[in-house]
């Protein structure tokens, strides 16, 4: 049916890209099928009872202001907690310097909002978590893609990237979504430098930093280039604007997340916010405070981590088993996804019609390619299934990779 | 101190607007200050107790779904009981109509973000509720405004205002936000007749419609625009946009609202969402469909109702106590404001600096106004504050006008 709408809408509207891939994936919904194509936390691990418990405590001691409006900044104890906590990476702020939002996705909308002119350029990794690419699309950012490899953005391409002149380098050095490799400690003080000499600015976007279940953690790119100027003391000089959410250490369906960021910036992502949706549920962040400040969170961390390394094992294992030889993988030190790589000319998309069929899915990995490529590519979640599930999904992915290579 | 990222924000950021009020509404925050500035909800009536035992209900029956990643477009049970429940408002829709949001601001951004190319003309209501204005200078829109007596809109106004290609027109038909105001039945009609032979879209906020407390209760514009085309049978045409939320009849800290549009337009506001914040929390939507779904609300609303008609009339007669005779006010038969109206000349920003020395705050009228204007007007809330504290705050404002007046 038309209606008066259908001609009007915005022209930036036309930018918020093709819904083909969307579509498929609705199909891998259905619930027969095994899919590791979404990117959600295990459900076994979320603390029911411990967010229970907030819920009463909260309401019974402070539920007018609970279900109240609030601030568009966040929850004051919840932000001066984060700001204390960060003393623990190096990072020496205070609540003025966070800003709570509802989700990461608001963080990176908010950034596309305030920073990014229609044409920017953005250096980004390639491939990089889809949901940048959305938001800063829908602001016509400019992508200037930075190739990837097993140790993370390959910085030796980055100073020729630097020519573009861009607005800001967006990365994500934690196990990163979706190739699931981390950058090493030699190419963050690289990209640390170059940044620097350059006068360029980076977000960086990490959420799953604390879900290393293997290998050393490493120190996030905002705690090098402070060390850079502060000479090891905490600091906090402000070109880093840092990124983090309670999404995978607590619930994704609370929404809740931070931004790290000098006062000014976290001033207009204020403005902007106000605009977007006010404040983020004050309910859910006296609850996220409520439960992390005893403690709790830290322990329930180890606990998601022996989880996904158990999954990530398994998943590997089955890989080892069923794929066929020419299929290479990543194998992450932590966090959600791994990434596999088919052979040249073989389209993973293809791929994905014959495994629906067959009760199992994935993502096709050249939607995270900012401008294009990665067909023979795709994204595995690992932290999702069971290991039964995983077992049995791998092995049905396993015969039709198979069976596709030998037709 | 400076930083990298100083001048590089987005020449929209520029557009953000001011903050002189804003920095002076921070001042009301103190808890001294009897506020009448916001526009909070009464806390007395939150319904604490309904709300932990949904929380309690949504964790122990389905806690892995609650704390869970959800679809874009909201948690289905809600989007079908919203959509069950417009029937009794004369439209027919499905949950295909339907799009949960983060609140109405955010229905407000998206339709910006989706409809709204820079210079494009939208008609809104002069005063107008300051969020769509924040949410669409953001985008870059150009505003009509069409003057409001106490009838609402002026439609008379509007056959003039059409001359400017407008987009579509913004109406807040019920105890507008800011004015109090209500738009007349022969007034909605018009303003359907006139969009409707000029083929031009109309968004309808109603943030308020439930709670009147006095007179009948009047026809959305969306269902007189059905009626037009319909014959009075309930149907959903699709020219009319209706915004409403559970902010003003459960709870403003959980943040849901919903816009009820043709299946295209939810789809680009899906689209537009995604990019914005992924989805609305999971938990929240669980609680929200557990504490309406037997009723309560219905029983909810009608307390409080009487808790506003009360307070209202507790405002309105200490206003003709305390008020000099030269200031005028409207009578809002619902919602939570009301307006007041200086003698010409007489700047409400400087009563504010005296009133908050006064330890009483309001809002001033002027950034309602799209176009600017307003400079003597003034939005009174009468729902956060209890009638006590309304009586002794309306006589310190009483004193500091009588004061400025016979100064």
């Amino acid at each position: 049916m038309r209606t008066l709408w259908d001609h009007r809408y915005a022209q930036r509207t036309q930018r918020m890209g093709s819904s083909a891939i969307r579509e498929l994936l609705k199909l891998t919904e259905q619930p027969e099928i095994i899919s590791f194509a979404g990117g959600l936390p295990a459900p076994d691990v979320f603390p029911i009872e411990e967010v229970s418990q907030a819920c009463e405590r909260v309401l019974a001691e402070s539920g007018a202001q609970a279900l109240q409006y609030g601030t568009t900044e966040g929850f004051q104890p919840l932000r001066e907690m984060i700001a204390r906590r960060s003393m623990r990476y190096g990072l020496e702020i205070t609540e003025e310097n966070v800003l709570i939002t509802s989700g990461s996705q608001q963080a990176l909308d908010l950034l596309g909002r305030i920073f990014i002119n229609r044409g920017d350029h953005i250096l980004v990794e390639n491939p990089t978590y889809l949901g940048a690419i959305q938001a800063w699309n829908a602001v016509g950012a400019e992508f200037v893609p930075v190739a990837v490899d097993h140790d993370g953005m390959v910085t030796d391409a980055l100073e020729e990237a630097m020519r573009t002149g861009p607005k800001f380098i967006y990365v994500l050095p934690n196990f990163q979504n979706p190739t699931g490799v981390t950058l090493s400690l030699e190419r963050r003080k690289r990209l640390v430098e170059i940044a620097d000499r350059h006068g360029v600015p980076i977000v960086e976007d990490d959420p799953y930093g604390q879900l290393r279940f293997e290998g050393e953690h490493l120190p996030t790119v905002v705690r090098l280039d402070n060390e850079h100027r502060c000479n090891g003391d905490p600091c906090y000089r402000g070109n880093v604007i840092y990124l983090s959410t309670f999404s995978k250490t607590l619930s994704p369906g609370l929404r809740l997340a931070w931004v790290v960021a000098p006062p000014e910036v976290i001033r207009k992502l204020v403005q902007a916010k106000q605009g977007a949706d006010l404040h983020t549920a004050t309910f859910n962040q006296m609850i996220a405070f409520e439960v992390a400040r005893e403690g709790f969170l830290d322990r329930h961390v180890r606990l998601i981590r022996e989880v996904y390394r158990e999954r990530r094992n398994v998943m590997l294992q089955a890989m080892e088993e069923t794929f066929p030889q020419a299929v290479q993988w990543t194998r992450p030190q932590g966090g959600l996804f791994l990434w596999a790589t088919l052979p040249e000319g073989m389209k993973s998309a293809d791929v994905l019609q014959d495994a629906i069929a067959e009760k199992v899915a994935f993502v096709p990995g050249s939607p995270f390619f900012s401008k294009g490529g990665g067909e023979n590519t795709m994204r595995l979640n690992f932290s999702n299934a069971t290991p039964a599930k995983i077992r049995e999904g791998m092995a049905r992915l396993g015969r039709v990779l198979q069976r596709r290579m030998s037709g």
